[in-house]
């Protein structure tokens, strides 16, 4: 059989299973599978070197499946391949025709998007909200770059997709660190959910713009074998110079069956009375192109053969990462003197230090930021360590993303940008944490006493945000994020260490300020810690970053008029509250949260756990919106929180 | 004086200013805004049809500054200009240099970055996190469009900022609109924070990409007065057709002065002791372009006349909007039937009935929408009234920060998307906010009962988002979100009029799943308000959305075991939460919220106000990352929210 033949047949006979998975969930969407028909059959069953008995093989091809709602037709290929299924190698098994038919059940692990850790280990993260999978795919082929792997990206994406921003940062990241590996495929079939998508995004104007971003363009039809195949071959050429290939393939949505073409058929499966005529329409198709698409014979395709040997990836518990000691490490940015004069140092330099410290401990430990990294201090990382360090320049969402690409690829990656700035990608983060990405976010600059720049650069809702996954368990049933404020050079070096040995996202706040140490160089911190600096029996302060050091002069005045307040250092959520509800008892009954965000963050924390004690509870925060002020403390009065605002409230 | 002189002259002493200005702060950005001093001079001091004396005169044409770390170069041609400052025409007054002086001190108006609310109404968004100004400036300009207005929206983009995915939104937006009354105009000074920019974001690199877009591309020396005129003269031919005017000007960062150029000058103001340096070579460079700088006499530029009548903007208060009682309004998308028969109804299709409603009342009333408007039912407006309708395709950023451009333009914007791609755009809706602006965003199949596509698709954390914001006080005194999450129908339906209502930023929630009436027709909501449905002796439910139907359904379980369970729908945040805790005391003192997010929302609101009262109190939320599931029910139970689990709860 030709190879035309053979993709034609297999790809209808992948069509029909996605238009019977979806009409058996009740929901889906077929017709974008269809369009994908033979693009997912050239990929899978002849250009990619995979393994599908092996799917976690780190040395093979991966495709990336950016518009996720077209995953039907990717399950439809695996369960012809019997590729294996499950969440770990353990549980492994291979995925059959019964499987693709459970898709969207509750008890199936064939689910409605892309998601590894549901357990469909052929992917790499999870994807299906619009315009992420690209910058995953750059961020894995970063990293085998780096490797000297010779593994290939394919990164299927939408055309309507690509009216997403995140796509062009992309791009440009792809062509500024020359990842010829990842190969973007535009699926140009015309058609979004609610209109034809609009001519910005037509495949003349996709070609267009791919070219003047720096790739080399095939415009190809992507129901023709032979194209597709021409246009992949001429990889092998272009991996020779710096700029990579873009492939834009028209396509049919609906592709093989008329009934399936046109508008409003977007997110519509095919209703049970239904199948029979779209099955003919499809039989009408293979005679048209001349195959039999019931031949149960081999596909005469040939999967390709994996060409390169990766290093397995090592787990994080196998392998805990301990950095130097405090001085040494903060010796090796030239620190120590400061440190050693007790002078004050700013959490953000310590975080670069433990970057550092951390580079040198393990060579899993790579670093991404986004043109901040002198304010960051994640610089000194890409000083020391240039081939670990991705420099994602102002585009925050792609930053993340790669970041979470990088993780798949057995990295663990540091990001950093201000903390306001982490904001942009909070769904990009949200699709990290669903995926189980390994990825580790520092946010500096945090709260309000970056002072000057105003309200344009100040984080003041990012720990309600993050604290909503601290009580969540992810895939792993581990928790879904842990969420670190430091308030010291020491308690920051230690938790950007705990960091890298937890597995999972970690979030993490630095600030721009130089705070004073409150703790000794040997102090050890846990997870889900905090530590009483203070106690005494009238209140308890409890706080983190720069406001504990708030508490701490409050402290001191209260003292002055015989007042003793426990002060508490949170510095982590999920907190263990139990301690601090026994403590807060113990302090008269009286519980302060101090924080220079908005509420949602410590306040809730403690209510939650103080609920039903009947502990008096007064939290201060940030209850406007703040301004420049041109010292910290000018915008603390302002906002009413600092020393003078806690007395008053104790 | 000739016009290079006149402009030459002037930008050498706006960039004066800027330095001392950012110096007497002890922070800032001089060496980005000397690199404007030209194009802001041009823009000024002559292209611009604007008043000084009137900068909220809604005729005028606009300056967007979206790179908004520039803004001392604006401020400085503003005082020279006598520009009127304040937060509203009655507290307006000249600005001085004086005011210039006081940049970024807590007690001045003459803030960080730019923001109209805290005083500065040359603006007209907050910007200063990046990439957003463009989208801003397109929405305006939308508006103008609409209205047969001739005001022209300039945009200056930093070329570092431009890799940011949402300019690309915004650019794609406005060739879709044919916006030719958008001038974007990139900053090419090569140098970002921490690096030279990317070759990505090269003038020459830059000029492509914008001709790929579809723009019409003016490559121009920033520095040179008289092509910088011919660039912006060009808009008087380029506005006859359908392309748009970008220009990428060529300019130096540190423009007048060697020592402020280079590397390592972005955020750094010049140290006093080095200012009389800085002023002489300013002064040479005066000698060199044959002008001289301190010449007190006029400044030989001509500010252009406004050559528009705009309506003047109707401020909500004013003007309430009143919608159709609901079976009319219903009748007028064809929902009536359905209503008399009392079948369920989705709340996102009493969400569109009202937008259709509220088309009808008021012409203020405009609609935005992401390509999902069939499922959000933004389609019924879109038909409607298409004039007022901007599909802003599958590019969250850009249409919410389109809808603050819109607002700004006088207009109440609503946005529809999904919730959890209204995600996408957090930082976009955090500036909207701080910029005070007046819009509405409803996020659609929110929380789990989507069900059967999956996490991808579900929000999670918006409840705790949002809710940080439902604490705080915007720059108007007012509360800076209003969030909303109806169970039904009635609800959604007055909820939404009652959001067209309330200046400033609402955010409500809507349904996939139809779900039963709870209301009568007639039944009124109050902004932080809540219902009562049922008093029992034994517990209190709180809940909302489907959850509340959850609830119901478990109190009529308790029912029939003998316990009385209170009921509280609580559709809004903040919540009066007084008599809520009072219900909970009488409900024998045991409160349960119930929710299908993430923490921190009506848990954390109401742990906090029952704070010190002893009252036990339960929370039901999600507490693990959910999964596909065919039916809403499904997946409530995987997650152990459903009936049962309340019933086990309490």
């Amino acid at each position: 059989m030709s190879f035309e033949a053979a993709v034609n047949r297999k790809a209808l006979q992948i069509a029909k299973l996605s238009i019977e998975m979806t009409t058996a969930a009740g929901s889906g969407h077929p017709s974008t599978a269809m369009s994908l028909a033979h693009l997912v059959t050239v990929l899978m069953y002849h250009q990619m070197r995979w393994d599908p008995k092996d799917p976690w093989n780190p040395s093979c091809d991966r495709l990336i499946l950016s518009e996720g709602h077209a995953v039907p037709i990717i399950y439809a290929a695996y369960a012809d391949l019997g590729g294996v299924i499950g969440k770990s190698k353990a549980e492994g098994r291979a995925m059959t025709r019964e499987d693709a038919m459970s898709l969207r059940e509750i008890g199936s692990i064939i689910d409605g998007h892309p998601n590894p850790k549901v357990g469909f280990p052929f992917f790499d993260a999870a994807t299906g909200s619009l315009g992420q999978g690209l910058s995953v795919a750059a961020g894995m082929a970063a990293i085998a770059r780096t490797q000297g792997l010779d593994r290939n990206f394919y990164c299927i994406i939408g055309d309507g997709e690509s009216r997403e921003g995140q796509i062009w940062e992309a791009l440009d990241f792809i062509v500024d660190q020359e990842l010829t590996n990842v190969i973007p495929i535009f699926n140009a079939n015309e058609l979004a959910q609610s209109d034809w998508v609009s001519p910005q995004q037509s495949h003349r104007t996709l070609v267009k713009k791919l070219e003047a971003f720096g790739f080399i363009v095939s415009d190809i039809d992507g129901h023709d074998p032979a194209e597709i195949r021409l246009a992949l071959d001429e990889l092998k050429v272009v991996q020779n110079g710096p700029r990579p290939l873009a492939i834009v393939a028209r396509t049919i949505k609906g592709w093989g069956a008329a009934a399936e073409q046109g508008m409003g058929k977007h997110g519509t499966p095919v209703k049970k009375d239904k199948l029979a005529q779209i099955d003919q329409e499809l039989e009408q198709t293979a005679r048209d192109l001349g195959v039999n698409m019931g031949d149960a014979a081999g596909s005469d395709l040939q999967i390709a053969a994996i060409t390169t040997k990766a290093p397995a990836h090592i787990s994080t518990a196998q392998k805990p990462i301990k950095i130097a000691p405090l001085a040494e490490g903060l010796a090796l940015v030239g620190l120590d003197k400061e440190l050693a004069a007790g002078k004050p140092i700013a959490t953000r330099r310590a975080y670069g230090a433990a970057l550092v410290a951390l580079g040198a401990a393990d060579e899993r430990i790579v670093a991404l930021d986004c043109d901040v990294k002198n304010s960051t201090f994640a610089e000194w990382f890409a000083k020391k360590f240039p081939a670990r360090f991705l420099e994602c320049r102002i585009a925050e969402q792609n930053m993340i993303s790669a970041a979470a690409g990088a993780a798949a690829a057995g990295k663990i990656p540091f990001c950093s940008t201000f903390a306001k700035f982490v904001m942009r990608a909070y769904d990009q983060v949200e699709m990290a944490i669903n995926g189980g990405a390994n990825i580790k976010i520092t946010g500096s600059h945090a709260g309000v006493t970056l002072a000057a720049d105003g309200p344009s650069q100040m984080s003041l809702s990012d720990v309600a945000f993050f604290r909503s996954y601290c009580h969540v368990k992810n895939y792993n049933g581990q928790t879904a994020v842990r969420y670190f404020f430091p308030s010291d050079a020491v308690s920051c070096y230690r938790l950007t260490e705990l960091m890298a040995n937890l597995d999972g996202c970690c979030y993490q706040r630095t600030l721009r300020a130089d705070t004073k140490a409150l703790y000794k160089a040997d102090e050890t911190f846990e997870a889900d810690g905090y530590k009483v600096l203070r106690e005494g029996k009238d209140m308890l302060l409890v706080s983190a970053g720069y406001m504990l050091h708030e508490c701490l002069k409050a402290a001191d005045e209260l003292a002055k008029n015989g007042k003793k307040a426990s002060v508490v250092d949170a510095y982590a959520l999920p907190l263990k509250s139990h301690g601090i509800i026994e403590l807060a008892a113990r302090s008269g009954g009286r519980l302060v949260t101090v924080e220079d965000n908005y509420t949602g963050g410590l306040d809730a924390e403690l209510a939650l756990a103080a609920a039903g004690t009947g502990l008096k509870l007064k939290s201060l925060r940030v209850g406007q919106i703040p301004k420049s002020g041109r010292e910290p403390q000018d915008v603390l009065d302002y906002l009413g929180i600092g020393v003078k605002a806690i007395l008053g409230a104790v």
